[in-house]
């Protein structure tokens, strides 16, 4: 018997993510999962979106190599404290040990800025704006959890380089937009927070979380944008010639999102009969079902075809499940694995000239074939904006401000401050949460700060975190 | 100044794939280098055709994680002799030495194999075909090149379950109908030979190599096909209930290619201005070049933008280069970029309502602009033709019939053979070529084995290789 998502969330996603076929938890190693073939087609799409939005910003894609020496890793200070305890080594190779130990990327910095300085010369050569889609590596202590915590990643990070802090915020703000893009596509409600001091990425001048609250009201963290300033161009020796002829430091920033995103999107958007794909991603957006009785089979075979063709034609990604077992069996298969709209088809269907279309979230309606493209189209959309609606209401409800938090609040709080990072680590310890940080766009706050008392110069973001 | 190919081919083709922008062979980990945008795009469209093949066929793609545990990989024991000194160990993860090492994948297999038995319970299970395109590593004790030898390799693998032998070989039928597709789209003839059984893949019942011959008249191996029958499932336990509830061990397959794909399609379509991409994998497949005279500038704009929009509309990959530079720069980089086609406009030609296409090999046709898209079409058509007749007669040129073979012969050797591994390895050391196997399909003998002089059975083929 399957566990519910209504009655416990926790033990609901551990199961679903395999029986939805999305992956196969069963691999000899912790916290590496296989992707099954849906999953993994998700995930593709997800990409396919990622890719879309970042050719429209012009970012070219690279790929730079998964091992990476450990001097060049430990170029940049504070990079390497961030990252020491999480990085697998690989230390032999056949029976030989290496003269240097390489480690397998957490991310591509270290990787990517070696080679920079022989891409850039002049600045004419900026902005230059890469970007990948690579496996990364984390020793992760904490419990994992398939998505949302793994040990090898699914990884999207872009790189960019700029002449000056002012054009690298301009970048800043351009990621912000994609982010508002791949977040709608997703029809995903997510927050925007700067980080505390504390918090920030190794090696960042400062970082911008993108948060959401899953159905535990913990908050996790789907993708973070990081203003680097001079921080590793320096190290790395990422310069440019101006126009008057002299070597400046470039500025650098990256934005970075994993399989956390399908995570996100399976947790918030399923129910007790399965996961909810929003259309943009769904490898399957319209499944037909055949309702057969006997005596009509060629009549209600010919017409699925019929429809499935018309439909395929409009750009949908459409089945047409004809496998020899019941509707139920079939209904319960596709709610089972998110599939956004079904047309059921049966031979009282057509000889009234209608067909039955049935949205993931239970709506029925009843049309003629003869407008059934407009109805997809419709429905479509509307499923889509339903999925948006009722994740964002969900999410509203806990955001909630106060001026005297206590413990065991759920959701997240934002909390005036007065900016002091001595008064932010008392109000963690005191409320056992951590700071996801400011409001970003900021928000005037006109309260006091409830550790000092001292006039609150912003509101700061406390929950429980994954 | 750079190196041709008509005089250096080793050291054009060393120069080459950094020139046009493919690769950068600065990252400072021997054999593994950096993707440039325009190479990774060429990847990527060929990564394109091969899901194509696989689709049509009913693969499904999976990921498998890219670390295996040291046990996994031993469980088939001719497999471990076969890659013990290639394989990059990980042996610790942060400062904690690892409980098991874990080998970083040199092909997925073992890792594969372990999950198998968990997604076959009976026959109807059966055929399983999957695929996966992903990172692999070896330690390439040869000498490596950009491609072709390279320690991290961009590697498709589809591995496949059948209830026979008989079924296994359909299966491997297949392989090689999709074989002739991406070869066609590639335009490079090639050879298949059932590898002789001292050079077969370890573990495999027999393999087949897919070889070209490069300019340099030596041969490589550009992809493999092997039936496994079952060398792997009894190990690993892969077992299916046929109908009468019986347990029984799978027949496997495998099928694998990688980036050399793309080395032997620079090395073969190349010449001394540069590399020559086929249509079906050019990142871009029609440029576009404004021939600006003063005063007209607008009016050649106007013009250029009209066409581009135009080429587009078809679903050609076109770009119209409107740098404030010379044409003659323009063709060079363009040339140096193997881009097929180039369209020139200037007002001369719009006065005239023409416009000139140049192929890459030189080729110039002043048409009507009216007759533009079908003119673009046949010599899109044609240029795609013409590479694949000029390498088929390269490579034909270089396949000669010996029943006295000498040493120092050139090109690929074929021999009449008795089927002794004896013999064979003779004439291996006498001519220092390496076998290349017995043709497939096979080609009927007349001849005597030179080395015993016995009634040959079949041909075999030696050649210099990679």
């Amino acid at each position: 018997m399957a566990v519910l998502k209504s009655t416990d969330f926790d033990e609901w996603y551990n199961e679903i993510v395999e029986r939805a076929d999305l992956c196969d938890k069963r691999y000899p190693v912790k916290g590496m999962n296989v992707w099954r073939p849906y999953g993994w087609e998700v995930l593709q799409n997800i990409d396919a979106l990622i890719r879309e939005e970042l050719k429209k910003t012009h970012h070219q894609e690279v790929y730079f190599p998964l091992l990476i020496p450990e001097k060049l890793f430990k170029k940049e200070a504070d990079h390497i404290k961030g990252f020491d305890a999480q990085v697998y080594w690989v230390t032999h190779a056949g029976e030989n040990k290496l003269e240097e130990r390489l480690l397998l990327r957490p991310t591509s910095e270290t990787a990517i800025y070696s080679i920079y300085p022989l891409w850039i010369r002049s600045h004419a050569d900026l902005p230059l704006k890469t970007f990948q889609i690579v496996n990364t590596f984390r020793y992760e202590t904490k419990m994992t959890k398939a998505f949302l915590r793994v040990r090898e990643i699914h990884f999207f990070e872009s790189h960019t380089c700029h002449r000056d802090f002012k054009d690298a915020e301009r970048q800043i703000q351009e990621d912000l937009e994609m982010a508002q893009g791949f977040f709608k596509n997703l029809c995903l409600p997510y927050l925007l927070s700067k980080r505390p001091e504390w918090d920030k990425f190794a090696g960042a001048f400062y970082s911008i979380g993108i948060d959401v609250i899953l159905p535990s009201k913990r908050v996790i963290q789907l993708g973070s944008i990081h203003q680097y300033k001079e921080n590793f161009s320096r190290p790395f020796g990422i310069t440019y010639e101006d126009e008057e002829g002299n070597h400046q430091y470039c500025h650098q920033t990256t934005y970075g999102m994993s399989e956390r995103l399908l995570g996100a999107t399976i947790s918030i958007h399923g129910d007790d009969k399965g996961i909810s794909l929003p259309p943009s991603v769904a490898p399957i957006q319209v499944v037909i079902i055949p309702i057969i009785f006997k005596g009509k089979e060629e009549m209600v075979q010919k017409k699925c075809q019929e429809v499935y063709e018309k439909i395929e034609n409009q750009g949908w990604r459409v089945h047409l499940d004809d496998r020899d077992s019941t509707p139920g069996g079939k209904y319960y298969e596709w709610e089972l694995k998110g599939v956004p709209l079904r047309v059921d088809i049966g031979p009282r269907d057509i000889e009234k000239g209608t067909v039955t279309l049935v949205r993931r979230d239970g709506k029925k309606i009843e049309m003629l074939e003869t407008t059934l493209l407009d109805g997809i189209k419709k429905e479509m959309d509307d499923y889509g904006e339903s999925l948006m609606h009722q994740a964002q209401t969900f999410s509203d409800n806990l955001i909630h401000r106060s001026d005297s938090p206590k413990k065991g609040m759920e959701g997240i709080i934002e909390v005036p401050w007065c900016g002091d990072e001595t008064c932010g680590l008392e109000m963690e310890e005191e409320l056992d949460m951590k700071t996801l940080g400011t409001p970003i766009p900021t928000v005037e706050c006109m309260g006091t700060c409830p550790r000092c008392g001292k006039t609150a110069t912003t509101w700061v973001r406390l929950a429980h975190t994954y």
